[in-house]
């Protein structure tokens, strides 16, 4: 090895391969986030969605989801082609000449973590109340087809990256996508049963395991540095490693920033030091970043993370006026908060432009809001969502799962 | 700093330090897990245990145990030294010249942490029943030892090595050499109270925390990809990152199988949605890989992956049936996954030969598991081994560490 | 991209950032350690806590700390001056020319990382009677400027630099620094109701969770990879490729060494194993490597670790004795330890004196201690800091955060 392009072949490959690792690890902290907002009954069905959706993800997009939204001729529609080759098809030669900058396997690697992301973000507003295997079968569609479709549009070089619309790491591809796909859920499912009083009066249901929620918040807020840092795909020259330098500093500044934001206006608001609207002021933060991380300053970053910690708390709110149950905010973390990601995108990048960055939003919401639709009503005439009223009440866990999440802590509590 | 042979140098150093964090990570991995799998009465114990065998590990392959492993000629029996030098070997001169291509304490850093992992393994097998001092003691006798000797003959350059046995990152070297310490000491040591009626059903014994079991399984998911892309021992040039790569996405590929594949079993053969069969097929995933990540195609691991997770269900249900009672399915998931992954090699490594791969088997097993038995056997007749009646039923928080895990949660429930 | 220098430069970026990431990281290690040692009814408090300070202390530095401590002349006072760059200020040609060896933000995000971390060790000695407010406010105070200015002593070449004192990682810096504040703050606050009778006699108040402890342990430990690591400040020649493999390695054998020597002890004096002395015992040897962890030889590294680990044991029992209520140890591990460190540089650092390692010493434990003091007394007498007898016995997440940590395992019960 003595050659320094070749070198930094290995080093981008490297630098790419520990962001997926990174992003992968989002995977536990969407599960102990999630775990730690549900109640006790229903934590051991959220905790086999999670695991069992991530990898759903990582095996449907290695079969068809990657090939659809990177291997695929068209700008809006994809062809279809099945699997990824058999071994790495970037060469010794090709790397040293500069041909491929890093490996081909490390960029699926890095691209099937992001899938498993959006699909994390439905999990949470969906539970508590649906079937498991129902939501499953969602997991096939929505990462085989769904995300990989869209993705096309903007990161496999379709007409939304030809439109010009700016969307670095995903604040709409990943967060707003997923966030569409968990609204349309939450319309077709219902409310849980007793979250809405009969006179519209809003029912707290208290999360069972805060200490995890928090995990899962920090390991989302580590994991984000891999998420945004890794989409400046290269870290081998001065340029890049700057570049991936300042996305690190302002998503943890973005983040730190929703959290200050969300717990100030919910002592406002509320009067309390409210800690589930401070980690979803976090994730808010991050979501709100995500669009454009490596073009604002210090202060903008840490001014458009702590804009979305606001908006975080008055969606949350509002989305319960009118009835629309999301047991963790998801909706809203990474909607809401996306839809801000993506305006704000044109505070700091001239590249921008208002044009393109709302028809980005509109067609990527329109498209996976309405064909997750059709799926959610599909599966509800097919083989159903909503767990019975019974089960509900008896707890998810149990009817689905067979298994209690802590026998010793409840038993004996009804 | 201007020559690219220094550069590779502290790349692959840098790589391998990271790679040495990861599978570090793992220890708390197995440490969540198992903490999660067991009563709440005998959490504080295992938390004990779990963070003593990995200090125990890391002390005593310093003091013995690496020298035992790489420092020693003889192909079957080691010659013995003590210590590790007191600074780093490797001068600036040599990495300059390519003599040498990583630091040797970054290697020493790397390799101590594969044999805390292999400890780990035991620890669980033999939860809620066993005295913690003499468990500790036994942690000595493996780590400095036990684990090393049979090292030596593979990665130490040693008879298997020479023979052409291929076990990549540890398949049976690791996994398998921990899950036969394990089956040693649960057949002296006997089941758990309650666990196998007069007529011989068998009977569940609930973990009390399945969010910690779970995100023990995230853990070791992610330190996974240190395990065996750290294996790959270099990073800097293309065919090396090319091999990392790959080494990555099939690492997460066979997880993913084996998550799949034991939750679709377990449907069938239950007929409900079982986590902790879900989480002990990703580990099966994951150590069936363990042998040879770096020469299958993406489908191919996911498939190897899948069969450990069929693998894992069955042996679980089989080891009960024989009344081998392995509270956190340890046995089942590295020793049953282990051989499968040490035979699955042959699928698509042409080096590897069914014979070397079967002599590896049998080398490391039968040692593993009769010098382990010997220190069981010794172990129980002088310490004793297994908690009395009576502490056994109050649990080995009280008894043995004075302190309960979860006070505030099971006070006034016995 | 073709020059070693640049390369060079971008693998030292990208190296700082994934070490800072893992700094960042021992939040949640601290947020887990604090969240499982305190009661069940002051959870969310000390969860809000963390996360509020974390980003606080982001914030802070940001637009204040930093410049105070890296960007300022005078080697007593500093200058004053705002906010950060508003982009990168190291250009392509200072990166190809060798003039800057690695990118500003990159070393802001390591930078600040720490801050935090000293922060944290406050809140865990306050825990279970401060008002969440007033902490917050502290929070701002030590992060923007308390820590900053002892910081400029050192690091920002002040008078200690210029004298010849020696703490690598900032084992009085970092650690000793936020046991100081957090000493003054528990002298101000007085101890928990109940924790001390009226003859005297110590009681135990045992945590709540101690699988989270555990975990926050492991957060740490694996963290501590970034904060000792990292702060060799450069990975890309032999020399620093080695320092920094020798300061993972010698990181980790001082953990193990405080693990075992903490266990020991314990049984010798308590005839128990107590987890809660093993995971301080960890820290206490994370501590104590931390001001040299590069100089010993392996063996030093498990002594210095392992006299750490001796003296926390002995710490928290005088503590106890001298009624200073500290509920996490933190003022122990980090406190006394962090003494302990500096002094231990002198067993393998030849360029290290005993009466500058003394002045470092005398000089931050005054100053952060009186200018804490001084900060607490002023919320005392404004704002309040201690929470009323009646908050302290409801618990401070109902009436500080109205939200309970664990609804569901704790209900009906007080």
């Amino acid at each position: 090895m003595e050659d320094v392009v070749e070198l930094a072949y290995a080093l981008d490959t490297f630098y790419f391969l520990l962001s997926g690792a990174l992003v992968m690890w989002m995977a536990a902290g969407f599960t102990m986030l999630e775990a730690g907002m549900v109640r006790a009954k229903n934590t051991t069905e959220i905790l086999t969605k999670n695991i069992g959706l991530y990898s759903i993800a990582v095996i449907m997009y290695m079969l068809i989801g990657w090939n659809l939204m990177y291997e695929s001729s068209g700008s809006l529609l994809p062809t279809f082609s099945f699997l990824l080759p058999a071994s790495e098809p970037v060469t010794a030669e090709m790397a040293r000449s500069g041909e491929a900058t890093e490996s081909y396997f490390s960029d699926f690697f890095f691209q099937v973590v992001f899938v498993a992301t959006a699909m994390s973000i439905v999990s949470g507003a969906v539970a508590e109340r649906m079937k498991l295997w129902s939501f499953l079968i969602f997991a096939v569609v929505l990462t085989g087809f769904i995300y990989p479709i869209q993705g096309l549009w903007s990161w496999g070089g379709g007409f939304l990256d030809q439109m010009g619309f700016s969307d670095f790491a995903g604040s709409a591809i990943v967060h707003m996508a997923g966030a569409s796909a968990a609204l349309a859920g939450v319309l077709v499912l219902g409310a849980r049963k007793g979250k809405y009083g009969p006179r519209g009066e809003v029912r707290a249901i208290p999360g069972a395991n805060l200490p995890l929620a928090t995990l899962g918040t920090f390991i989302l807020w580590l994991g984000w540095f891999g998420f945004n840092g890794g989409s400046e795909l290269s870290v081998s020259s001065a340029g890049a490693a700057n570049a991936v330098a300042t996305i690190f500093m302002n998503t943890n500044l973005a983040a730190a920033g929703g959290v200050v934001a969300a717990l100030l206006l919910a002592r406002a608001l509320f009067g309390k030091a409210d800690l589930t609207m401070a980690l979803n002021g976090a994730i808010a933060g991050l979501v709100s970043i995500t669009a454009g991380p490596d073009t604002p300053s210090p202060l903008l970053a840490a001014f458009i993370g702590g804009v979305g910690g606001v908006l975080v708390v008055f969606s949350i709110v509002a989305l319960d006026k009118l009835k629309i149950d999301d047991p963790v905010g998801a909706i809203s973390a990474h909607g809401t908060a996306g839809i801000w990601g993506i305006l704000a995108v044109l505070l700091s990048n001239p590249d921008a432009t208002f044009g393109a960055q709302i028809a980005g939003l509109l067609s990527i919401f329109t498209f996976v809001f309405l064909a997750s639709l059709v799926v959610w009503l599909i599966l509800r005439f097919t083989l159903g969502i909503r767990a019975s009223e019974e089960d509900e009440q008896k707890g998810m866990d149990v009817t689905e799962c067979g298994m209690e999440a802590y026998p010793d802590f409840t038993a004996g509590r009804k």
